[in-house]
């Protein structure tokens, strides 16, 4: 955190990597974003050190260690972060800059190809954090303690919330690296923490405890769910416990909140169970953030709650272009989130399918087509396709649906053993089928839509893989 | 409202001038701020008509009736507001444009001289309503309903409630021009308001009619007061009934609106009695305002909540400089209040004095200067000073103190003769009192400190005047 102050203070870029990432897009993400300077966790540094030749653009590498637990390392030019600390001066004068000037820099994993950048500016992320903390969203005060559950290395750092307690003075307490539930509720008690931040997945492991526990969820408020829907049970558990669930949607491109359930007078006139099942949908758009459903053309459709189209965003915190990419991204100023969605008349947004290849898995993405290719040169594979099909535990998780070749078939052990040192594992296909064609269709596409429909069921009872 | 909404909306300049001011202030007003249409309510084409010859900007006069009933009039290129809306286009498209574009002026009375224009942009006027509508200040959102209870040429068109209202999606309710506590509870209970906005004068008028109906204040949940510190008693009143009190502080230059009581730990752990106290204090700066208590040089001074000096402002809603005034208004990027205060540890600010000679009377201002230089003129007035002291119900109300010639000397009559028709109503000093000479300081200026102090109590014991 200190690091992310410092560094946007001071007029620099700041950005986080995520470690679990193949060491090829680590160094193609450092590469891209230019970094010159590289504070590492000790644990890394042996990853680090093998990536180094590579790492063309870093000057400077900071352990975070202080002198004397400092590890022996072959990095160049290193410093101990207590030694660098040591270095500065006092006396610097923070200065002042254009709003505009970019502030921080998160990659995401688009449907194909490398990991793509999407710069903040401090403008967006004032602008953001208004908007996030306000009354109608996260209502975030100074009495409030606020713990996001989220990794700095994914969308704004914690969905921005580091930047938004500061703001209004809140406390803000960050999990160590012990994520399961008693350790979560444990901190929770301890810090009398009134707001969380996370993904379905740590919540739904979260409530049995509360449960179990019998003391209700304590000094806990409310909790902000994203990354993908909250289940109808899970959402009445916490309601129970007097726990306002906010469920909220965004992506990194959008900074990355864009909608979350916003007052009502629509929605305060329903039944309590009705109010609640409500919170399934994404809520309704931000201050500052225009929505549309629009047909292929961009025409927007009716507000009916029955049109389903392309769920398309714009306003001042949606990315306009990829960091270092020429190819335009929007469409008449429009984003396209992928989604697709139905919105009624009093603007709720409620998702309906993934328009867009990827799977999102625990609030994180995943390339189908990026797997696709890569198991295109596993041998004994003819075709191939993978597909995101629902997961009690991560939303969905990726399906390898494969055709053999006729002489030496691909079996699912080879195919895990070529899949291994080549993708993260959390990318991994949990599964795989084994068919005899894949069914085309007129754009010479797969049929996706109709092996997501047949093998819907097919994670429903197994239980979830572990990404620790 | 719709004249506003439509005005700024199609990228043009809203303003309201208040009525109440004298016909040659109107006159200046309109001919400063270059307008070029004029809407009238019809019970001032009178006036207007008179003033016609010096509107020379003005290019059409609406008037705010339907064709039926039009009132006959003097006045050129005039139409009926229906007539107007008939001649326009049904297809006009909003126009896109830079959010630096100036919204809306609005006058205010300085220290002395002619009234100074404060020229809004789109992204102040964005900026302040996203601060004020937040969390921390007005909390508004889309189940409130409400009542701004200022006319639209006071700061901002009613302390820009008007637009922080559709921003949330909060229903918005607008006083008609009975004022008097019986319509104004009556409105608030009619139309369910939650939240309403005005001067202390008013609620202590609206308090005892609570009481008194001792049903509490029903749909109430909040009061926004500004233009000068609520009373405690009307504070704990208010409290009692389960209205929280929010007392915030601004001025026209501050959009209006630039600190708030915005909920503190520090606060929280206060006895509820203390609480209360501490809302007669102006409360935290709102996020986007820095304040700092300077002393003459501008140098900032301990924030310990006893040593007091200039209360000076910066950000994104203060004003840079009057419109069309080259005077540089800011003192290293601060804007000066024309308020003395004391700040504490926890950014607690309470006003202590007032530094600028003008005097706040039910929210508005009045130039004691420029009443002085008016009574210079009073035949049979040698000396005379203005001073604004304490008043039971309008905070502060001009005294005016006379040395009278020696012959031929003014009598009470023959000043409040002169005044008629020479300044507004509301500025005429309450009462006259004569002294023999005037105390000088060393820099040639009137002991105004003296003088407010020996007649502190002048008007504590008297009833107020009528305004209305």
């Amino acid at each position: 955190m200190k690091i992310e102050y410092a560094v946007t203070g001071m007029g620099a870029v700041w950005h986080a990597i995520n470690p679990r990432l193949i060491p090829a897009q680590i160094s193609y993400i450092a590469g891209h974003a230019g970094d010159k300077v590289l504070f590492i966790e000790s644990a890394f540094v042996p990853m680090i050190e093998r990536l180094a030749g590579e790492l063309s653009t870093v000057r400077l590498f900071v352990l975070l260690a202080d002198g004397v637990s400092m590890p022996s390392t072959s990095l160049p030019n290193v410093r101990s972060y207590e030694g660098f600390l040591g270095e500065g001066d006092e006396d610097f004068a923070w200065p002042l800059f254009d709003e505009l000037s970019a502030s921080s820099l998160f990659y995401t994993s688009g449907t194909t190809g490398n990991p793509k950048g999407v710069l903040y500016s401090h403008r967006s992320d004032v602008l953001h954090c208004l908007s996030i903390a306000g009354a109608s969203s996260g209502a975030f005060t100074a009495l409030d303690t606020i713990l996001p559950m989220r990794p700095m290395f994914h969308a704004n750092g914690a969905w921005g919330f580091t930047h938004a307690a500061p703001m209004v003075g809140a406390k803000l307490v960050l999990p160590g690296p012990k994520m399961d539930a008693a350790s979560i509720a444990e901190l929770i008690e301890a810090e009398s923490v009134t707001v969380t931040g996370g993904v379905p997945v740590l919540y739904a492991r979260l409530l049995p405890h509360f449960e179990a526990a019998g003391r209700g969820a304590g000094s806990l408020k409310r909790i902000v769910v994203a990354g993908s829907a909250p289940a109808p049970s899970m959402i009445e558990g916490y309601e129970r416990m007097g726990v306002s669930v906010k469920h909220v949607w965004g992506m990194t491109e959008t900074s990355p909140t864009g909608t979350c359930p916003g007052p009502s007078r629509k929605t305060a006139r329903l039944s309590q169970d009705a109010q609640w099942r409500r919170k399934t949908g994404q809520g309704h758009p931000m201050y500052g953030v225009d929505v549309k459903i629009a047909d292929e053309n961009g025409n927007e459709m009716p507000r009916d709650g029955v049109s389903s189209g392309r769920f398309m965003v714009r306003g001042p915190w949606i990315a306009s272009g990829y960091f270092r990419d020429e190819k335009p991204l929007l469409e008449d100023g429009w984003f396209n989130t992928g989604d697709l969605a139905v919105m009624d008349e009093d603007s709720h947004i409620h998702l309906t399918d993934r328009a867009k290849d990827v799977i999102k898995s625990g609030g994180e993405w995943i390339s189908s087509i990026d797997i696709e290719n890569l198991v295109a040169g596993c041998p004994g594979v003819a075709d191939a396709a993978v597909i995101g099909i629902p997961h009690p535990q991560w939303e969905e998780r990726p399906l390898l649906v494969v055709v053999p070749t006729v002489t030496s078939p691909a079996s699912a052990k080879s195919i895990h053993a070529f899949f291994e040192g080549r993708i993260a594992k959390w990318w991994t296909p949990d599964d795989i089928v084994f068919v005899e064609a894949l069914v085309y269709g007129a754009t010479g596409k797969v049929q996706k839509m109709d092996l997501r429909r047949r093998y819907a069921e097919h994670y429903a009872t197994r239980g979830g893989i572990s990404l620790d």
